[in-house]
């Protein structure tokens, strides 16, 4: 009796295939490679705790009050120092706090996209993205990727096909910094001939980036797409998710005015503002120096599960798999000879003691069969290398 | 050069035209009856300081990580038993929290309207409401008000023509507990009335209740027009932000189940989770029974003030003009003489230390230059009996 009233975005809504792995998620008897939350063990808990009561008692005029929808006016411009460490040049008024960054691609969506309107996205992808895009009735279509990042022919031929179809690209969504789900870093001469070819058939590029801070390998440049930005045609999405808490839902966006101006109005629709509270935790974090400190505190907590988790993928599945370097970020992709089906594998893994997620849900051309997310965040190094020896023992 | 880049929703997007007055509501020189924002002073800052930190430090797993997108269990289960108090049936499970009441009207526009899809407003309306249906295309039509609440009448009158017409009326839009701008409580009788045309053109129901515990007569029922529902067509909106504080982001909604697993999903997309340090300290006010007073708080807080401007108003507005009773809620609404246009006399007012919202923006027919919505919650006794005499002397 319900359906007849649904909207037509509220028919192409698609759930998160990967919430449906909950239950195996946190299931303190399996040893876990399947979520994708960062380990608390890494939030600065004493420090939110007493800031928290600070601002709540001197600043409860801003803390628990309804604020700008722009964002914390302060807080706006904590993020144009952050985003300048991260090669791109913007101001206070070049930025939108969103209530996470997946409020930025569901604000993104709503002001850009009409129903069958395409958006390119890597092969595999972010499942949180799709899923908004998804909400307004968009096609999805996929575009290669290596370990440099987005294959540039790959992307050449689907946007000439699409655009030869008279089909209306309107994006391309990427995470160029530790994919989730691929942990793979597009190289900056790639990053530069994705804006080429943007230029060439007049799309925007979405730019998510929420872990580039979290990186293990000397070397590793993370140089923003945006900071090559030279016509306004990237929107870059950052996060404080993983480097302090995604409790506080706090992201951003940094866009060109006047889509800014309209995602602003949108947000107003949306809630009004984000959690101010929130806001002025993250704040006061910024103000008073102490994110560069967590960040290195962050960076070393994953990075000796990432070496443990990679040294154990090498005694078990060399010569049976490949998998991503991971020089940041919390996943590593493995990906198995064709003729394997994860997926097959998954019950008697969880049987055997140790749970991934099998890659299909990260693929919309629905490839990726033999191929699976590994996550090291969870896990100490111990239950990590033993995890590993299980998942030898279940998978051919 | 952006704008073929938009989509439909992006050009029909409204910015509030009462968020445009932002300044003059901020200036501390003026005497500001403009805001439509709680009262700091009525925010519990000491409790929800200690137990913020109380959360963070002892559950930070749960106060600082990703969390349900239903919703933190516990506290679905505690608003439950709030609805309860409202005349609502409900278990946990047709519980879904929001990131404020505006995300519940965002998520339900989504997944109910599509473009042209026709909504019913009271009117005068509040303007998130409305902002939230513009940004999904849909368009508006005024049902009449009176001081008992929609008018029956004039319901079924504009339900049958727009039906004649053969458009698509998807919902109404009612805020039946001390309306914003209006003030009013809708009787029983009419909430029941309102069921009844309901289900005779079978349309759904928004009920929008941010004020319902804020009421200062004693017999005033504010019965939710949800508890007189049998067939599952009202979508049940509560929240937090007049209570404890908006800074906090936190909503409700009670609904079908069918509509509700529709509104999970896109809640998904649209942020994941709302809040979780939020939600926590919400949850925990509530069950350590911590809510009950502080309501009773907030009533006299506002009690006292609302009398204030009531007598200041009947002392220098009878025969120039009525207002509203004002039972509960936040606002009181003034109507002028038809001739009377209160925006011309804005500057005036300013100009004279006090500051009003003109009526028009609330209603969607574009009509009520004669009316003007004051508020009593920001300023002091003093401050309210001067407002109102500058007020008097600069309208005709």
């Amino acid at each position: 009796m319900f359906d007849k009233h649904l909207s037509r975005d509220a028919r192409n809504l698609r759930p998160s295939a990967i919430r449906a792995f909950a239950n195996l998620i946190n299931d303190p008897s399996v040893i876990s490679f399947a979520g994708g939350s960062p380990n608390p063990d890494t939030f600065p808990a004493e420090t939110i705790a007493a800031i928290a009561s600070e601002v709540v008692l001197e600043k409860r005029n801003i803390a628990l009050q309804y604020g700008p929808t722009r964002g914390l006016p302060r807080l706006c411009g904590q993020i144009t120092a952050l985003s300048a460490g991260r090669g791109i040049r913007c101001t206070a008024d070049d930025v939108l706090t969103t209530t996470g960054s997946q409020q930025a691609l569901d604000l993104i969506a709503h002001v850009l996209l009409d129903p069958g309107d395409v958006v390119l996205v890597e092969l595999p992808t972010y499942i949180g993205g799709t899923a908004s895009f998804y909400a307004r009735s968009a096609e999805l279509a996929g575009v290669a990727q290596d370990d440099g990042g987005i294959v540039i022919d790959s992307l050449r031929e689907v946007a000439a096909r699409l655009r030869s179809e008279g089909r209306h690209i309107k994006l391309l969504y990427t995470i160029p910094n530790f994919q989730n789900p691929s942990g793979r870093l597009m190289t900056q001469a790639r990053r530069a001939q994705v804006l080429e070819v943007a230029r060439e058939h007049d799309f925007l590029v979405i730019e998510d980036d929420p872990y580039g801070e979290l990186l293990y390998e000397a070397g590793a440049d993370t140089t923003a797409l945006k900071s090559r930005d030279e016509d306004g045609r990237v929107l870059y999405l950052g996060s404080f998710s993983k480097v302090l808490a995604p409790g506080l839902r706090c992201g951003w966006i940094v866009a060109p005015a006047p889509i800014l101006a309209k995602l602003e109005i949108a947000k107003q629709a949306a809630d009004l503002c984000s959690g101010m509270l929130d806001q002025s935790i993250v704040d006061e974090i910024c103000a008073r120096d102490l994110l560069r400190p967590q960040v290195e505190r962050v960076r070393a907590f994953y990075s000796g599960k990432r070496s443990t988790m990679l040294d154990a993928l090498s005694t078990h599945f060399t010569n049976r798999a490949t998998w991503t370097a991971a020089g940041g970020g919390l996943f590593t992709f493995v990906t198995f000879p064709a003729a394997v089906d994860t997926a097959a594998h998954l019950s008697a893994a969880i049987a055997a003691g140790v749970a991934f997620i099998p890659g299909t849900p990260f693929f919309v051309d629905g490839s990726g069969a033999n191929t699976m997310r590994l996550t090291f965040a969870k896990e100490s190094d111990a239950r990590i290398t033993d995890g590993i020896a299980r998942l030898a023992a279940t998978l051919p």
